[in-house]
């Protein structure tokens, strides 16, 4: 018999993988040692799952800290996840790496992603590492569950139907617009603590996990915003065959928002159609409203009634300013 | 009452998917109107989930045809499902497309795509489409299902397991080699159906979905060799705490590979340790060989047991040739 050979040394992928990926690695997961997992979803509920991207230079900054590109590509997933009332069970990471990304880059985005794993409660369970000539891609998939039957879609609303979103809109496309054009922020009169809320709400999504459970039992149709308020929802009102009225008034904004709104009249369409809101845009009828605010208030969470469903062109959506028709150059971010 | 508003021009994202994709949904993906999808899995099921990355000009050239590269990315996937004994149940797909990418050439991606979602019996459930300034990347995550508690991982092998790959070994890398280094493959002295074998090994990949069945009933640790056989085999004993010892002569080749093997010396090497195979490599009691080369001969695919699962160093792989161990320069394809 031979001398006992040693064991070659694991390749670089496992070494990174075993030392910053598995600890975040959830039940099924078998500690990341195999490339797939294993999911058993509770009896009585359906699955959801949901994708979403990140490309840098396009999803955010490509000196954006480390940590929080992590949290950003997680959050996106799982604030779709909760516009769907699904709690979240766990997700997928696939990373495309810039060629010789440093390890310290790697560490603070798996420190990032852990404590977004431990906060929302979605542990990892799979995913994939290569190496890219372009930039840093981060591709996610999210699945969660949510009670059988009960998963809100785009395609369920009704004429009617009161249309409420959750939070406020426009911080972060304000806060982007304040960081690649600051001379014109300048304008806005800003105090340092507004101008902060605003930057802070573009580089971290706060997606509402917290409202799962309310919006599986309050709400028709239900999608998160992020490409623009206003674009999004001609989405849902297009899936539905219905049309949509909003009013511009209505629309819930943090103070600092309407500070800008108030100093820069183009900042309104930047608030109504810029996008990475990631709150929820749900239809639910009128009845539904007021136990849907009391619930997202019991989480620390506004929720605001804007406008309702309607007949008219499928897709069509009127926002009124000031009782007039407001015309927007465009209603949302478009990814192509 | 105002004028009927007309609804706006769905966005350019929205467009492609309604018109590409959207005919590749299965069922709770909402015809491709949501950005979530439903799923439930069948009962007495446990769903398995993978995930795998296929970027441009490192995966995959980049003017491979749009439908070939479509097919691998799905197909990289739907291997490691087989791996894990897994039936395909729906698939997302992210894809972060080239600025300026051709509107044809989605088209033939979509249907290349479509092409195998009808052949392996795999629906599209959701995505995300967005733009990149770096090369094409697709993200494809599979979900499958299979028997509650039957899901083989690496972690399962035992000492005196044999170790059983399916069909032929290295047919893809030499495959690589040829396109990279005409030179050199022109010393193989291949037939031109030979060399368009080796080529379309490369090209496109083979998942064993059809093993999926028998490898959950008579594997006990599987895996698909996708980076190198002895690098894969090294994954898989390492995290069943075991070694590994095999024969290279038992290493199933295509006549391609056998005489590329044959007048070149340093193509078995590539043939051990290139990757791109995509068949499975399982572990199994002595007992289940007989019963699970059969089910495999029943599916018109070839297994072959190759060596046993032995005592050692955690992760050691003996490749013996011709009685004497082989050393390897190195043992599979590192992604980082």
């Amino acid at each position: 018999m031979a001398a006992e050979r040693p064991a070659p040394e694991p390749l670089p992928e496992d070494v990174l993988i075993a030392d910053l990926f598995a600890p975040l690695a959830g039940e099924g997961a078998f500690g990341l040692k195999d490339d797939a997992a294993r999911l058993s979803p509770p009896p009585g509920r359906d699955l959801v799952v949901t994708a979403d991207m990140l490309v840098a230079g396009v999803h955010c900054f490509a000196d954006d800290p480390a940590d929080a590109i992590a949290k950003k590509a997680l959050r996106v997933n799982l604030s779709d996840l909760a516009a769907k009332g699904a709690v979240p069970l766990g997700f997928l990471v696939a990373l495309a790496l810039p060629r010789g990304t440093p390890r310290v880059w790697l560490e603070d985005f798996a420190r990032g992603l852990g404590q977004d794993v431990d906060r929302f409660g979605c542990p990892l369970i799979g995913g994939d590492t290569v190496s890219t000539p372009g930039p840093l891609t981060v591709s996610i998939t999210a699945i969660g569950h949510v009670g059988a039957g009960r998963m809100p879609t785009r395609l369920d609303a009704r004429q009617g139907d009161a249309v409420v979103v959750t939070g406020t809109i426009g911080d972060a496309a304000l806060g982007l617009v304040a960081r690649s054009d600051p001379a014109r922020a300048a304008g806005w009169d800003l105090t340092e603590a507004e101008r902060s809320h605003l930057a802070d709400r573009y580089l971290l999504p706060r997606p509402r996990v917290a409202l799962a459970g309310a919006v599986s039992r309050h709400a028709r149709a239900a999608m998160d915003v992020s490409d623009g308020l206003v674009g999004d929802l001609a989405r849902l009102a297009r899936a539905s065959g219905l049309a949509a009225r909003i009013e511009a008034g209505a629309v819930p904004l943090s103070a600092a928002a309407r500070r800008a709104a108030q100093r820069d009249s183009r900042s309104l369409e930047v608030v109504l159609t810029g996008g990475d809101d990631y709150e929820i845009l749900a239809t639910m009828p009128p009845g539904n409203v007021a136990p849907f605010i009391a619930a997202a208030a019991a989480a620390g969470i506004g929720a605001t009634v804007i406008g309702a469903m309607s007949e008219g062109a499928a897709g069509a959506v009127e926002v009124l300013h000031d009782g007039r028709p407001l015309v927007l150059e465009r209603t949302a971010y478009s990814h192509l």
